[in-house]
């Protein structure tokens, strides 16, 4: 049976008329609700997961993707504790961030508003349907969700317990709608809706983030390519790059903000490489090399062209000997995807230059670039990285998730 | 002889990293020599123009059209004004909008920088080409401008001697392209080129708008299309609701914050009604009314459905006669375009639930929507206004041509 997308953004955006002016009460009450119905529901939700689990095993999905899917009592308490997290946030809606008067006397001010529709399409992990969910309720927006096919037996009891949940409060239980198909048309429909869907969140790898730029008419906030640099300086104190670097690579190597290409200056290659490899072999991390890096660690297999353009999401690094710091601002310019890119320097001037120059979410100097993050940034629950320029870029927090409209009080102005 | 769109892309991108980082000060000696370059060019600028205009006119195109194509010496010197105003204006880039620091010592800030390269697709106007090159120079953009056809001549012309002007400053004479091609196909090119445009912004008619958002990949800013409605209430000032309507419906009709629909609450019809009309038919104004409308303005036509959903941008006033807040409302929500809404009142709670519920990117108490424009709003020039939610929404001025990055001091943080 085919879905009728247009129906369902029809509903969602009604419901998001009756969500945009609601208070931070009710809506911090309604996300304690769903917490309430997801510890009530467990067994339900844990039922309905496993069957789906059995499924995708029997069909021979991988088994890192399987991990991924599976719920169990921890998982769901995590959720649970996200919700209350996002209830304790500051709720944007509402701020007037200015308000200055004209010579006229017309007094204007620009308030947070929801953005109205907010559609995401996801892949494997159910617990982005909650965390979803509840980011776009505490902000006043509609949400439509699709995740993965794999999933979606158990996307669809959770949305089942939040809209339960829902209808005890005063919020409308059309707020969370999903998109239960695994068609691809209904997904293309789903980019195409303008009339209701105000703005489409892709959450996954590369090939989603492409499908969705292609085929989008609706306006889009690409998230989560990293192919993230870190460059080591040759005034480095290379104590302190050697934890960076085995940090940004090996912490939680399949994530989008973990490092992905490693340079290295040429005035403390030979100091600095051999140790490096050596730490990194002991993790268990594969190096892939330009010729120079070779002659630091030998048993390192040669870079091609493809490396530098990979984001491995794995335990492998790419490792390049530069000159200089513009040979290597130049080659984060060429092959980064604007994510997280690190310098590791003692020098000012160095510092700052890179800074100034490169062109990313987030630039750090002498930290692991695996602290961009909603959460380690202070900004609370995120919901996504933003790797464009327009609207939010970088870590996403609930003030990406509103827009604004100017109020004009006037007392009989008119245009001269 | 076909242009290489990809080309000119790949210049701009090149000409973009050499300008995010130049200071105001150089920014603004290449602002006030293009404006110099123009006035000493004048002569040269006129007679391409004349001849362009003359074949136009050969061509039949319409008054209308030659009227806005037309340059002479006032309008230069309204480029060359326009010009010193920018450079008057505060530059964003580079400012620090927050810091702070987090338990473990990580120092985060958010910058402002530019976009990178703004490519623009417009009609009509040449001057828009001076403004547009102005706005994304001083905010360290790299500009693609891509005219009308009818306007080619000109704008080669404009452009010719933008450059020139740049030759002698700081600022790559590369940082301003002109699509000088009137093919469909290097119009399409250009908005999915996602290699080297950052941001699209197409300034024209609901044609163009349609056309970009059918066909653009990279990231587009929607602007302009002002479907504007203004709500007398049962409690307005009938005096200063008549002052308002006929300002906003007949100061300048061709504009997208000119009133397109009013809407009239039944109690005060017949007391307003006749006049408001009397009035506008004074001014040359057609009236297309609601069968009630049409009882109080027996001369008015007959509205339709479409009149409804239609930008007149001309000297016609789509009317409505409703029962309450409520219907005026739900009215705005269906036709609305989400640029400018008004309602005239004197009432307290009405004010305030107008105010709350319409989703526009200006909402208006007792003001002519005419104000919403970045001069009268006091952000300085604007380059259009948005109509979209993401990014911009309203009159954009410098800092929406800018988006931030995080820049993250740390001393050897690395993740737990």
């Amino acid at each position: 049976m085919s879905i009728d997308v247009s129906a369902l953004g029809q509903r969602a955006k009604k419901a998001a008329a009756n969500l945009a002016n609601l208070d931070s009460t009710a809506k911090n009450e309604a996300l304690l609700k769903i917490a309430e119905g997801l510890l009530a529901n467990q067994d339900r939700i844990l039922a309905v997961n496993r069957e789906e689990v059995a499924k995708a095993k029997a069909s021979g999905l991988r088994d890192s993707l399987i991990e991924r899917l599976i719920l169990n009592p921890g998982r769901i308490a995590a959720m649970v504790e996200g919700l209350r997290e996002i209830v304790r946030l500051e709720d944007p809606v509402g701020s007037v961030e200015k308000m200055w008067r004209r010579p006229n006397g017309l007094e204007i001010g620009r308030v947070r508003v929801p953005l109205g529709v907010v559609a995401i399409i996801y892949e494997a992990r159910p617990n982005v349907t909650v965390d979803a969910a509840a980011l776009c309720l505490k902000t006043g927006n509609a949400v439509i969700l699709r995740g993965g096919s794999e999933a979606l037996q158990t996307n669809q009891v959770l949305v089942q317990v939040i809209r339960e949940a829902l209808r005890g409060t005063d919020l409308p239980e059309e707020a969370v709608q999903l998109l239960a198909s695994p068609d691809r048309e209904a997904a293309v429909a789903l980019m195409r809706m303008r009339e209701y869907v105000d703005v489409l969140v892709p959450r996954g790898g590369a090939g989603l983030i492409q499908t969705v730029v292609q085929n989008a008419q609706v306006p889009v906030i690409e998230t989560g390519i990293g192919i993230c640099h870190t460059y080591v300086d040759a005034s480095a104190d290379l104590e302190q790059a050697l934890q960076i670097v085995v940090n940004a690579k090996t912490q939680r190597p399949a994530v989008c903000n973990a490092l992905e290409t490693l340079l290295v200056h040429q005035a403390i290659a030979a100091a600095f490489l051999p140790r490096c490899g050596e730490e990194l072999r002991r993790k268990g991390t594969e190096i892939r090399g330009c010729p120079q890096t070779l002659a630091y660690i030998p048993w390192a297999k040669a870079a091609t062209e493809e490396d530098w353009a990979t984001e491995y999401l794995d335990l492998i690094l790419a490792v390049k000997v530069v000159p200089d710091l513009t040979a290597a601002t130049d080659h984060i310019a060429r092959y980064g995807s604007g994510h997280s890119e690190c310098i590791i320097t003692s020098d000012y001037a160095t510092a700052r230059k890179f800074l100034q120059v490169v062109d990313a979410a987030a630039v750090y100097v002498n930290a692991s670039t695996r602290f961009t993050d909603g959460y380690e940034f202070g900004l609370g629950a995120e919901l996504g990285i933003s790797t464009q320029k327009l609207h939010a870029r970088g870590p996403m927090g609930l003030s990406a998730l509103t827009t604004t409209k100017y109020i004009i009080y006037g007392d009989g102005q008119i245009r001269q």
